[in-house]
């Protein structure tokens, strides 16, 4: 209930600071302004209304999401300017001509010329074009078209001139800084695929071709380099939560990472030296394994103990060295796990439990699904 | 929609065979009733009503859950005699002691004297008992007492003799079925788990107590040796569905898996080698990572193939050895992949589509949360 402390919410339970939220959001925002680079927040990490409204700094226009889902759900809530970042899905086609006819401005991403066949043969009504974004490959080796490939540009030129269709920008994403460790390495990832698109943009220039340009990813976008501000706009995600692994690529801090997971102890496994706790990979997400000293998470106030293993709802809790003091850990008392990944940790929530200086202030649900 | 192909879900998407499942859970019940063993099949792998109503023979009685959520769930939908087999949770003993109240048959597990204590102090209304499982630790090393321990016996007779409080049975997992491979191997563990239950048994019968006895582990239950028959129960789960883990175990044979996520085709990368596809550890879950020669799940009909790598919503396929022939998975083809662990995979899903002989019959609404 409102007003309770977090301590009484039955576990596992997923809990977000909304404090640190809104510090992180107001944080990216005004980074953006400096930068004078457009912020486009991606919703991919949380997918709730609530949290897309603080970091779009209550606009609700100018995010981008990753399942056709999402795009969905924010346009039933009167989000606009949606950039679907995800590779034309052949099988979707019809959903989102009706997201384009619908909203204001709808973006869909490209990243090989049937893509753009298959919206040309499907001209939205009214005129209307399909706004595109080209997905640029700049060493992050996921989806899009590889920078250096001639390919690259000649498929720029086709979705320009293609009728009904507009290029609306170039789309890389550096996810490739999640290897980073350190500032410095975060920013020559970040150098590298700023580099790289501007150059592209020139090379657009140069063939008569003026659009946007935008890349992002939580590392980068924390500790942005100069030249991300001759971009037009940036779209990280994660940096709302934060979570271990930002903290160790080097991101955040701990102090900024505003997700936890609350368990409970349900077990003295003395003969084996260990706890039993109600957190599983249905709550956790198996996110990390092995990647930590102290496991699958970071277990809060307690550098000692180790997350040692998970099953579907059952972890196993082990001093780091040395014999557990039980006395400490009665059964039924709290531990607070840091997710590793808080994306994943995320996705294994149907509510999340927004508190205020750890009193419960709400709820908030994710939308789900694809 | 009903009658269409699966292929024309949009992807990704978990399928799921019906006549597969109700062969699997068909040929479950035979087995238990050859060994003249009650089934109580475990509802946590798919968290259905229907699947619920396929493993008990349509009766809707005598199940396991893993969550209170599972057991509201059923109850709510005319489900009865239902064991919560989770070490008594101390933070949720009132909705313990409202469905004890509500329903014929709602039983509970302990595995400490607290636990016990607690329940206790909250004696049910009208007289009602509480339904207790001692949960013993027959070397799984998970929850429970272990059953070498003097303190095993001391707690079982707790248990009886305590007012308000009926010991029902002893409740034993072979989890450790899990790290065999083969028969053999399946054997010699469900051998050791039931001969250590019923040791266990015969020092309750030694100081006057009887009460059921209860084990169980898909691969155990799929092999079952003639001494589990001495048993009253056994507590399957994963078996409706089975996996690829379970094939690897050697519970069930690869035709004997009833999910697949279908995925598309969704970029060509040919610079890599690889192809990308819409399925992500969103859709998929991180179990069974590296563990297979085909990454982190089985590509149907392509043994060909890998699944290397994923992030939220891309995977990335790449052939095992050699080029990859791309005019064989043009951009939005399907893939099918056979998941590692099917109560991961399934946990990633709120909807599941139904299919008989690859034609959708219906979608089932698992429950969520804890």
């Amino acid at each position: 209930m409102e007003g309770d402390p977090i301590t009484e919410l039955c576990t596992p339970a997923m809990v977000v600071d909304v404090d640190t939220v809104r510090r992180n959001a107001q944080r990216m925002i005004d980074r953006c302004q400096e930068l004078g680079v457009q912020l486009r927040p991606h919703m991919k990490t949380h997918k709730t209304l609530e949290c897309g409204d603080i970091m779009t700094g209550g606009t609700r226009r100018c995010v981008v999401v990753s399942t056709l889902a999402e795009a969905s759900f924010y346009a039933d809530h009167g989000f606009d300017d949606i950039l679907y970042a995800y590779p034309l899905p052949f099988d979707k086609l019809e959903c989102l001509a009706a997201l384009s006819e619908r909203l204001s401005l709808f973006q869909v991403l490209v990243d090989h010329p049937e893509a753009l066949k298959l919206l040309s043969q499907r001209p939205l009504s009214a005129g209307r074009p399909w706004h595109v974004w080209l997905k640029l490959d700049c060493g992050n080796g996921r989806a899009g078209i590889l920078h250096s490939e001639p390919e690259a540009l000649l498929l720029a030129q086709a979705i320009a001139k293609t009728e009904g269709v507009e290029l609306t920008g170039v789309y890389a994403h550096c996810g490739n800084t999640y290897h980073c460790k350190g500032v410095d390495q975060i920013q020559a990832v970040a150098q590298e695929t700023t580099t790289l698109t501007l150059q592209f943009m020139e090379k657009l220039r140069a063939v008569g071709i003026n659009c946007k340009s935008s890349i992002g990813s939580t590392p980068s976008c924390s500790h942005p380099i100069k030249d991300m501000g001759q971009l037009s706009e940036v779209h990280p995600g994660n940096y709302v939560f934060y979570d271990v692994q930002q903290s160790l690529i080097g991101s955040c801090r701990m102090e900024d990472v505003a997700v936890r997971v609350l368990t409970r102890v349900i077990g003295h496994c003395t003969h084996r030296n260990q706890l039993l706790v109600d957190c599983g990979w249905a709550a956790l997400s198996q996110d990390g394994g092995g990647k930590l000293p102290s496991g699958y998470a970071v277990i809060e106030g307690h550098p000692d103990l180790k997350l040692l293993s998970m099953t579907q709802e059952h972890g196993r809790v082990e001093p780091i060295t040395g014999e557990l003091d039980y006395s400490k850990h009665p059964l039924g008392s709290l531990l607070t796990l840091v997710p590793h990944h808080s994306c994943a940790t995320a996705m294994m929530h149907s509510v999340y439990h927004i508190h205020s200086g750890g009193r419960l202030v709400g709820k908030w649900f994710p939308t789900r699904g694809w």
